[in-house]
């Protein structure tokens, strides 16, 4: 048998690499025989960093492509073909644990999918975990939690559910970590922009949609304060600008969230303006428009978008 | 809250019709509040309407839009879009479960989706009762144990996995029948063909898919001893030919299918036939070929052929 691989999307966040991780040893577990590895589209963040290290678990590698190594995928935290890996057509895609809406997604034969409207595709895994009567280690019970505060920003986020408090109680307990105190110090090891440019930090976040016949970009990039970014607004506008050109985005937003404060700026380029401004409820003025509540790209910002830009 | 409706595809089978009852029974037990009810794309087949008299439930009624009387909907062993309802899209999907390929299925948010690679959807459903601890009364045990004879052709068809296996035990325990008495009446009671003209047979149990640029329509007759059917060849062949330029179907496949022996003859009009000899390893000649051991279009024909007229 060919080896599997198990991975997050492109522009991996704290999810996306702690799903891979936590399914590839859930599925060893289900089947010792068979070959699995998590693997990862991207380098880790600096908030995912500060987890693996937290709980001394190793980065996985990063790959361009599945093939040759591996014949079959396992995706988690995503299902759309353009946030996955470049040859997703050639491989077979035995399995799927995701959060999100599916959406440019194909198969030829039936496969095992389980999606939920959860905050976190961890707490998906958490569940998984208690169904199948498999014990989750300290190490990963950690690395779930420290997902689940990342998506759901300390279970603040709209898109938290009492599934996620549960199990982000659960794995707090197992990790040996107080939640709240954890939680804040990782979130802000998230909100770390160094010296990065304005062209770096819209990349590092950053995934995008087919909505109508408008390919959207929708970038993230977690603060604490938003001053300091919001002055720079000028130099991350013709960055989305040169990116949008280059790629081909009809439209490109930029959310700057304060993750303590749980609040946004949205930051937009490209057209049709007016149905951002209709699906976000916000007025957009020289590129800038103030999001107050928004912080989920996912639920306050997709499916919103994609009504609007539906008959363009 | 608006009502909810759980139905099954169109041209329903013993499944479609089974899964939208019983799905409907358990979202009722975990959410008592909710108005949901079961409801079909078309009539019983003569097979289901064998299951639902032997265990005295009543068919749910046929309806030919979601909308006015929902606003939401609950798909079950289906997930097509042109095998759904004819206002998919103007309604909210919340929730599927299936054991089908996923193909053109699209939601701009997320929601429920669970899909497994097993024999049935029943097989499913008998899981989530098992994870929700909610207890299966013995009638709807009864219909589900006669969905997973049907789509299985009473254990014996290649998609059959331990789970099936293992949900027919239970549930025909619950149900207080033999599994292979009943099993094999309920099976004979589905092949009945009455005086059917051929139009209305092969329109009984027939599902359209799209593959590449061809629109594919696969339609199934189960019977016991091909030889009458087959005698009417030419009959079949007539009627497909019209329906396919009618709809526009680029193929037209009619598996016509021993219950008890567990093969098939095939019928085909349309091109590429190229595709389909390679596909399903058969040779046409005249419109027909022998098909033995091809029984389930979701696991012998559909990934074959998808795969074989990808490119086309």
């Amino acid at each position: 048998m060919s080896k599997t691989f198990v991975f997050g999307h492109r522009n991996p966040d704290t999810d996306a690499i702690a799903s891979a991780i936590v399914m590839a040893h859930l599925e060893s577990q289900l089947s010792p025989d068979a070959q699995i590895e998590a693997v990862a589209l991207g380098d880790p963040s600096s908030e995912t960093r500060y987890a693996l290290e937290h709980f001394g678990i190793v980065a996985p590698r990063v790959i361009e492509t599945a093939r040759p190594d591996a014949e079959q995928v396992i995706l988690v935290d995503h299902n759309e073909r353009q946030q996955s890996v470049r040859d997703i057509d050639e491989v077979v895609i035995t399995k799927v644990v995701d959060h999100h809406r599916i959406a440019n997604f194909e198969t030829s034969a039936p496969l095992w999918f389980r999606a939920e409207p959860l905050g976190c595709t961890c707490t998906i895994l958490w569940r998984m975990y208690d169904e199948n009567d498999v014990p989750i280690p300290a190490d990963l019970a950690g690395l779930m939690a420290s997902a689940i505060i990342s998506d759901t920003l300390l279970l603040r986020s709209p898109t938290t559910t009492e599934y996620d408090r549960r199990a982000a109680s659960d794995l707090a307990g197992r990790a040996g970590i107080d939640l709240q105190r954890y939680g804040t110090d990782l979130l802000r090891a998230g909100t770390d922009v160094g010296d990065l440019s304005a062209t770096e930090l819209i990349d590092r976040d950053a995934k995008s949609y087919t909505m109508g016949s408008t390919t959207v970009r929708v970038a993230q990039i977690n603060t604490v304060g938003t001053g300091p970014l919001l002055a720079r607004r000028d130099e991350f506008l013709a960055a989305m600008k040169a990116e949008a050109q280059q790629a081909g985005y009809g439209l490109f937003l930029l959310l700057i969230t304060d993750v303590l404060e749980v609040d946004s700026d949205l930051l937009v380029v490209g057209e049709p303006l007016e149905a951002v401004e209709k699906a976000l409820g916000v007025s957009v003025h020289d590129g800038h428009a103030s999001a107050p509540g928004i912080v989920s790209r996912k639920k306050q910002v997709v499916p919103q978008l994609t009504e609007a830009l539906r008959e363009n």
